[in-house]
């Protein structure tokens, strides 16, 4: 057999039935023929921008609303106010008490979490809000990664700067890093980089946040048990090595009181019931968002009353009364520290990506209140972040993880464990790390399915999907179960097809039921590579070789553009790409009869 | 609008127009009901083991076929034996001759590459192709990684021991080093890895291969100019640096002897011509395979007579007559450097799984005649090499690259100049992660294709490669240009789908031709993740409080499985999956009708 044979069956073909197959050869002048696909380097850029997706949409507009609607994209709030109304001024109020209720205690334990002192976990409270109130675009409120934020914060920078040793300079340090998560932040938004967050898979998320949410509770302990001499590091060993150690008394100055666990955790109870009956019975809603600033009240009463401090409950003493002076001197931009601090203002920031901040319209905290907080138990705030947890651990949609994607599954462990045993940043990068491994895997993973058609319908499908699909005798209509053909699956690719062709010819020999023609559909192949090409061409002509026909199938934009380049459409003809795999198997069939 | 609306409108679909759409339930059944996809660990494991493709395929076998099998597996020459005849034979004479020629030279300067004493070169010229010949498959040869291993063998291995220095201690990390690479490949062998090296792409061998032969050529400037100190590092700075110092007489002792010089660059000259001819008139074959052997007695005659190495012509002096003793004591197998020797050992072991060995019935080398090549000037040798590495360097093939994808041209690009001016390990690295780089990219890279009828079929394709195709008003038929909807892509998926929903919806208000309907086809989604599944719920929701129909095309077996087992079939409707667009878009206009 001749190399020209396609052409030659073709021609026969075309002159023994007409119009029909003219539309054929028409239409696969049509995917020769499309126009070139655009550059890669605009390729690239095009997920960067959040430009207009398709041209039939895009609408000319005039300057004013060019600067109206950048604006508007900058402060949403311009849009909200347009339809502001009693109705909803009324709403804000009670959500701005349900969250001062539950995020003037939170932000100090966070305070407590970074190991800074209470007053900036309130400042924190009141100032970010108010700038998303005029910035921001979600409605919505999440509580979660602001306390891993914080916890992340001081297990990094106790590395750099020691906080007990140096209280000042640990305190300048944290600034310094908060001042440059900021500047990522606003980086993040200029250049709309907030996909990066996508990076973290939604189960590395849960696997994340239930095991910084153990992490977090275990801080707590030192709060609830009044523990004075508490480990800087985070990871769950040393944690309980140290509170083990500081029950047993094990250590010099790390000693315990009881009243602050009985204090700490008969409000913990408190908290767990009310939260409970909210989640429970939807009319009490109120009572899990109101039971924090009740605990906190209750008990400042009754440490002042009992003068339990004396007593070694730890309470949160000295908050600065008024405005928080302004702390730019507190800067440290030309120390030693500044390229770690960098570095951890990067971390931070993307961290706090996963945040959707609080959205609250608070003008409302009562600085002369902060005296108040000076007999506030420590045990206290513990309890109010202990409550919070449960929320973060979320088992159930583990169980759904595991059942829906394994691989996820061993992500959100990965994560959990990560978090749990070592630290933030590994439980982040043991995500992420799983979270690619599995792209990869899955992208490369050879695999070819053999299709069939399915009965009274011209579509053909995956046979060990669809059990009922039918072969034609004589053709194989592969398609390739991978996005790409590329270096690290073409090779196998190759072997599969030329050994199940041997294998099947040698079966058959004597029944007469030779491979006649392989069509390997190209619908899911996104991309192909210059090793993939060559492996395609290999192919071609080993099958050549065998007097095999060889069909491609609906290749795709980028596919047959390159194939195109590498004169691969030119070498099997153009007559031998279809449209459709039954247009395919239709054209094999007629010059197999035409030329047998 | 309700929730309910799908399988409202659905039922009244089917008793409208009857049959053909009961039809439809039919096979939408057949999606739902799809027999579940094999385990995780089976499909992960598939790869990695060589069983056979299609269960049509496989035949029963008795126990001796079996192991008859397996041996001819382990030993291809039991198969190639069965069919051997006296004119194979002249044909294997004829090509042991020829590779006799060409490789006593060439694995004295490969030794000389790993700065090793010439014998052993001849040596590895002996034993593994003997080996190779029982135990290989491949009849073709490739002489370019081995070159390619000496080099890298000898670059890792004086970082660890100094050659000059310690000259024994190296020849016997070098050994240890080869040990642990036989080592690892058997591994390979045995457990069927050789797919390892898939993970470099032809572009990247192609740049690696180019800039290694670079890096070997001008190793060879040291027997080429006679240089007697030459620098230990490979990268094209140092080297330059080196010659550069030698030539001016810099250093000491880096004298350089011109002599060397005229000899070797006359027989390069001579190699070169022979290399063209045969290339040019194919009766000259034998031309370029005996130039070199011939190069070599020349040359030794010519200095043995003329008596030139007393005047500073370099000689290859003492190679050790007879068979080499055995070595398995110049072994270092409890010394410090045992790790290193490990691992450089898996690093050249996976070099050299690149190198399709030398397949060649030699029984032949004359161990008596070593002692003739005491005379043979290294600039022979030298030139040798030389004259082999042009056909490494393949302009024609980066320049192919280059126009068929640009990607592949970066892997290539960082290849070359990765082992130029940094390392072998560090080309390799670059090629890898660049390759690697481009998997994860076109895997995420989120891209959404309006698809649309092409005239005279039922094939819908992208509007963009196929102006022709035309969309049907009110409904869009969508497909995710991706091979899997995961958390890297999902969420800029949903937002580019409900933006332009939003904007077409904004621009036809007045027109009344809002979207109806929006169809998703799956076809080539080879996978989705948890993230992915939340995504499509939420578009999901979105839609349906827009009253807008959302319909599945043609998912895969894994998808379908993922989408069942997270109920998200039953949230859609499972009448609203279909197998061909075609179908849904009916679907789509008959409830529209229906239920305007």
């Amino acid at each position: 057999m001749t190399s020209s044979f396609p052409s030659d069956s073709f021609n026969m073909r075309v002159t023994e039935d007409g119009n029909l197959h003219l539309e054929d050869t028409e239409r696969s002048q049509w995917i020769i023929n499309s126009p070139n696909p655009p550059p890669l380097w605009k390729k690239l850029i095009t997920p960067l921008k959040n430009n207009k997706l398709f041209s039939s949409s895009k609408k000319k507009r005039t300057c004013h609303e060019n600067a109206f609607s950048f604006f508007s994209s900058l402060f949403p709030i311009l849009g909200l106010l347009k339809n502001y109304d009693a109705f909803k001024f009324k709403d804000d109020i009670l959500a701005g008490l349900t969250l001062a209720s539950l995020s003037i205690p939170q932000s100090i334990g966070y305070a407590n979490l970074a190991k800074l002192d209470p007053q900036y976990g309130l400042y924190t409270s009141v100032v970010p809000p108010l700038i998303y109130a005029v910035m921001g675009s979600s409605r919505e409120i999440a509580i979660g990664p602001v306390a891993v934020v914080s916890l992340l914060l001081s297990t990094l920078c106790h590395n750099v700067v020691d906080p007990v040793l140096n209280h000042d300079d640990y305190r300048n340090f944290v600034f310094t890093v908060t001042l440059f998560a900021g500047i990522f932040q606003v980086a993040f938004g200029v250049f709309r980089l907030g996909f990066l967050v996508d990076f973290l898979s939604h189960a590395a998320l849960v696997g994340f946040m239930a095991g910084a949410a153990i992490m977090i509770g275990l801080q707590q302990l030192k709060g609830l048990l009044g523990i004075s001499n508490f480990t800087t590091k985070s990871d769950v060993v040393s944690v309980l090595e140290s509170v083990y150690k500081s029950l047993c008394h094990q250590i010099p100055s790390g000693e315990w009181y009881p009243l602050n666990f009985v204090i700490g955790s008969s409000f913990l109870i408190f908290l767990l019931i009310a939260r409970f009956m909210g989640k429970r019975n939807k009319k009490l809603f109120w009572l899990p968002a109101i039971a924090p600033l009740v605990s906190v009240i209750l008990s400042t009463l009754i440490v002042y009353i009992s003068k339990a401090d004396k007593n070694g409950v730890n309470i949160v003493k000295h908050v600065k009364r008024g405005i928080n002076p302004i702390s730019i001197h507190q800067l440290q931009l030309n120390g030693e520290h500044v390229g770690q601090a960098a570095k951890i203002g990067f971390i931070s920031a993307v961290i706090a990506l996963t945040d959707l901040s609080l959205h609250a319209m608070l003008q409302l905290v009562h600085f002369q209140g902060l005296q108040m907080l000076y007999y506030t138990p420590m045990a206290i705030l513990a309890s109010i972040i202990l409550s919070a947890l449960p929320g973060l651990i979320d088992i159930r949609e583990a169980c759904y993880i595991w059942k829906v994607d394994k691989f996820d599954f061993l992500a959100c462990i990965g994560a959990f464990f990560g978090v749990l045993f070592v630290s933030v940043e590994i439980g982040l990068l043991v995500a992420v790390s799983i979270s690619f491994l599995k792209i990869i895997i899955q992208s490369i993973r050879p695999g070819i399915e053999v299709l069939g058609r399915i009965p009274t319908t011209q579509a053909f499908c995956d046979v060990s999907q669809y059990p009922m699909a039918t072969n034609t005798p004589g053709i194989l209509v592969l398609r390739i179960s991978s996005g790409s053909l590329c270096f690290a699956n073409a090779n196998v690719v190759r072997e599969r097809i030329l050994k199940w062709v041997t294998e099947e010819d040698g079966l058959k020999e004597t029944t007469k039921g030779n491979v006649q023609g392989i069509i390997l559909d190209m619908t899911n192949l996104m991309n192909v590579d210059t090793s993939g090409i060559i492996v395609l061409e290999e192919l071609h002509k080993r099958l050549l070789s065998r007097g095999i026909k060889f069909a491609m199938v609906n290749p795709r934009w980028l596919v047959i553009h390159k194939l195109k380049v590498a004169h691969f459409v030119d070498k099997i003809g153009k007559e031998w790409v279809f449209f459709t795999v039954a247009e395919a198997v239709d054209a094999c069939l007629s010059s197999k009869f035409a030329n047998p």
